[in-house]
């Protein structure tokens, strides 16, 4: 069975291997707003043209019009989407589209499009979040007279009101909410312009591509600013934490929602039936909340992995830090969305003043 | 940026979330062939007539010709790739195809197809692993008499030969090969039968699906075979292990290539070189074997963090088994294909006395 | 070889799994801190009568004094350093010792103690980490003219200077001190006063017993403050990310001191010799350093896990939580500090014009 | 605060970081073991004379017999517990004990002590697995007509036996059985005669002294022989996925105790009571073994990623394998130790028809 892979050689496994275009791609908004931003630069620094920076961001935007329509080509021996934008620039403007990357390389412009990338899935992730704050608030308001057990060790132990209950959700959330809020004051600084690891000889002004770009400040260090992927770490350990709350949750409205405890009724949107069994109604997306948490952990864990003992700069290993952060975005997006929609839902049916099995 | 998620409404996520079609359609050949072994099954037991028997045999066999012509397609409302058979088996034969759902639920037929998937790729790793033993054989012959430093700490300690360390990593192969073998003989048994938990009324010949399928025999246990993932396990931790001892000849690869130690020259068809700094032949591949090892170990991490604390028998949080087990395949068929290549050709310019930096 | 262990039947068992107080006892300065605190505010909320609060307060602070001199006893039978605590209360004052117990359970009690020592655990950190921070200071302005190779994929690329190279560390510590700063302003809300989960009927000043233990204020929702680890969370994930940091500083240690690069000579100090092979300085302070990160990441992991879908309120999975965080605690304080010592030392040698090995 | 630590200066912070005797003096026994059979060997090859093995077995005795009796003392100078032994051994007969040393390093010595440890660990792990098959085979002949509800999704589905029910245990945990033997095979090689990595050149008798420790062969390649560590993964991968098991029943457990399932009341000496809600029986031991299962994955993700990227031969790194296996090896005898005395009593008062519940 590996005989057609071996066939093919050395050199269509090392292709296999390298290409990154097929996960990168989601990358090509980024890719070309900083090569944009990077070029406008080039030219007040009069280090490339005004003529040629205005045929390069023409041609820039056509692209973005062209995958917007047609989706991004994915051609291994293009390896990864800076390369696979600059042949369609090449192209499109011919030689002059070689002037983009001057001053530039592609380790401080992944770095840039990937903090890009995760910045706007922190801010994906904290408006997640104050939906299904918003929906636990709703709820809890409703229900702040409606008693119900309180358990420790799932014993029942003091009665408690649903809102409270509810709000203890509020809490955690709200944390949650803090951490990605704290990883974009930490990730907000833009890495365009360290070159491949040393800087630059060109005479580039920072500030306004960091600016350009939505960033506070250029980064400091152009070793760390290649090397490092702390905010995609910070992303993924918040996305942890706050997939833990969502499991909690998730395990509650199945506990609730089992034949002896009968706290909740799941609605039709929210569970599934069987045909053969109709007394059942499957919670099957508070189990997939439950489950996705243990992916989202598998995620952080695994770039964490991945980075520990590289020496500087770059190196190769730092092209598996995608793929577990682009699954975790999905995952704890999803999870948020879900348990928004669960948490509005979940308790129509509850009566506003008593739930069963109270103590 | 929410707002499109939510105007879509609940039933919008949950189908999102709900949906496995996506990375499940893999399946397909192993979801064809268990169906028609079950169908087979069905008409010696005079369950369904011969007559529907090979009506349903000849549409899945259609249907096989057509994945295998077009690819699978992607319907999100069919959830997997069993309703999606299921859905255009019905549009080929009719109502008759019904029958097939006789005497099985997708809580069994899930278990078998994902098993026998995970067979096959426990049997291409040891096919993997092989190539990387024979190639480690044939280097270590070679240079049998090869002098170079034998390290400990990375301080050159004594001196060893190269056919000597070479083997080493045979012994690390072979110990990993064992494990491959240890879970194939874990999971050579059959779940098809166990129905949604409990079995099933009707007189099944379990023994004749399992032979048909190539399994030594049925599991024993139908509560344990639709909840059971260890066989999903057995092959994310082998694949871990085998992961590591990949990751640090990468890593010995590595440090071997760089200047200081100059003890390989990788050739082209294994690295990459830079146009404004010739000098350099960047070890990618090697580098990308490093670090896929952190991704294979976190799929590992990530399953076990999912089946944490399941209550028999199904739960939905087992559809997230599947995408750890995809992506540590993936990872590890072509770490091993690339590092038997490496292994192939980075000692070809090795001259065969004695290694630059002996002691 | 279990015979023994099954003769002692299972009340033996289940005492010994049961007790913490072999790792809990390191709790014992916040445990008598957090009761002091607890029973001034009885006093002045007159719930308990002036006279025996300065009786209890008396016996707390003598226990305090024999702990300090003589350790903490370990006696299984009282589970944990709260009953030991109180067991030893009771011996010194007599019954009036149950009055401690008043509107205070050993969830809210244990909450707050752990959180206490993990306020310390943070602070200690960033005080390693700014230690770290000026040795690395210090090298950068001696060696801000020395030139050394700049590498990417451990290959040669450009001249960058040793002082440069060690700035990026400071960039990332910086980050780290960050994390750490950021979880101290999470975790400041004091949870006395939860009670088990519902709080309680007495008229408690809440406000009083978080200043009076150095907190900004009560924590607002009673189920959360029992059954939140969050605090415990965000100091393992800082240590994981800090590890990282570390784990790849000794790497570099570890590769520029073997003899092919030779860029820095280990002082003994901080390495260990071989007598029958003289010529080797094994880096094994920077050995250890890179492989506790493994052990702390893998402390997050499992307090995660052990975290992931517990129902509200408390569980006793959650006496899992303190193992991981004392262990992870030791081990990077004492990375820190091996790493403070390390970067102040290994460069001493270091010409400051040029290193050996320049491209 | 940190003052202390950095006072006592970096000799003080090399040596706590370097010494492992705090966690390895519990290999006493087989370092002891070890040695024994080394210079039993040594004399019988006559690299040392008759005379001066039997003074050296004689203080090794003593040894043994002292700390049997005594405990291992704990002088951190000492580093570890081979130079621990050794010293002592060189107060009670002088020089002679030098001896011991020919032939030996203390790369080899460890790799041996270790796998002799891990060894035992694994049968200890099959006695407890059997334990807790036995108790799961004397209640399903009980409860053979037991009939409970069967559920996926935690919802009622079909009806089952209580006997079924618990035999689906009893196939996960004979698959772990299967693991810890599967690892017993593949470990059965002895590291002894490795020396520091390239073996000797002295005329040792390497099948002898695997005999007499037990092993059916010496390892063949020294290099992997000093850095191998799959024994102890194979164990923490075992011990995880049984854990797994453990978790998931101990979670059944927890729910059908709670009250609104009440299918089980726990026994008095399996649970714990609460004297102001006397309603309560908390599930302790079995929340503690669901606890402990995210420990013991934590201790098999740190191992892995600390063994991740390390070059030939021995790394000081290595010294961080004990820790997580010690860990785990005390979490997983307790936790079958518990689960063993839970099934063996917690059905006692289940009546033999029929489970409240029922579907």
């Amino acid at each position: 069975m590996w005989g057609g892979r071996f066939d093919e050689g050395p050199s269509a496994i090392m292709r296999e291997i390298n290409a990154s275009i097929p996960f990168d791609k989601i990358l090509w908004r980024e890719d070309i707003e900083g090569s944009r931003a990077h070029v406008a630069m080039l030219a007040r620094q009069r280090i490339v043209s005004a003529e040629d920076a205005g045929t390069i961001d023409r041609g820039l935007q056509q692209i973005a019009a062209e995958y917007e329509r047609d989706g991004v080509p994915e051609d291994w021996d293009l390896e990864d989407i800076h390369m696979t934008v600059e042949a369609r620039l090449t192209e499109i403007v011919g030689p002059v589209a070689g002037r983009l990357h001057t001053a530039r390389s592609r380790n401080d412009q992944v770095a840039t499009d990937f903090r890009m990338w995760v910045r706007t899935a922190n801010r994906r992730a904290i408006a997640g979040i104050e939906a299904v704050l918003a929906a636990l608030v709703a709820r809890a308001e409703e229900h702040a007279g409606t008693i119900m057990p309180g358990f420790t060790h799932l014993q029942t132990a003091q009665p408690v009101t649903l809102g409270h209950h509810l709000l203890a959700y509020f809490e955690m959330l709200m944390r949650d909410r803090s951490r990605f809020a704290d990883a974009l004051v930490r990730m907000d600084e833009c890495p365009l312009g360290s070159a491949a690891l040393a800087g630059t000889g060109f005479d580039l002004d920072r500030d306004m591509t960091a600016e350009a770009l939505g960033f506070a400040q250029p980064t400091r260090n152009s070793l760390d600013a290649v090397s490092d992927r702390d905010f995609a770490l910070d992303y993924l350990t918040a996305a942890s934490q706050c997939s833990l709350h969502l499991s909690r949750l998730a395990e509650e409205f199945i506990i609730w929602a089992s034949q002896p405890f009968g706290f909740v009724k799941l609605p039709d949107t929210l569970s599934t039936g069987s045909s053969i069994m109709p007394q059942k109604r499957n919670p099957d997306a508070a189990e997939l909340v439950r489950g996705h948490a243990g992916r989202v952990i598998g995620c952080a864990t695994s770039l964490m992995i991945t980075m520990k003992g590289l020496p500087l700069a770059y190196s190769k290993d730092m092209q598996d830090d995608k793929p577990p952060v682009f699954e975790a975005a999905g995952l704890i997006d999803l999870s948020l969305a879900a348990m928004a929609g669960m948490v509005a839902r979940i308790f129509r049916s509850a009566k506003r003043t008593t739930l069963p099995g109270r103590p």
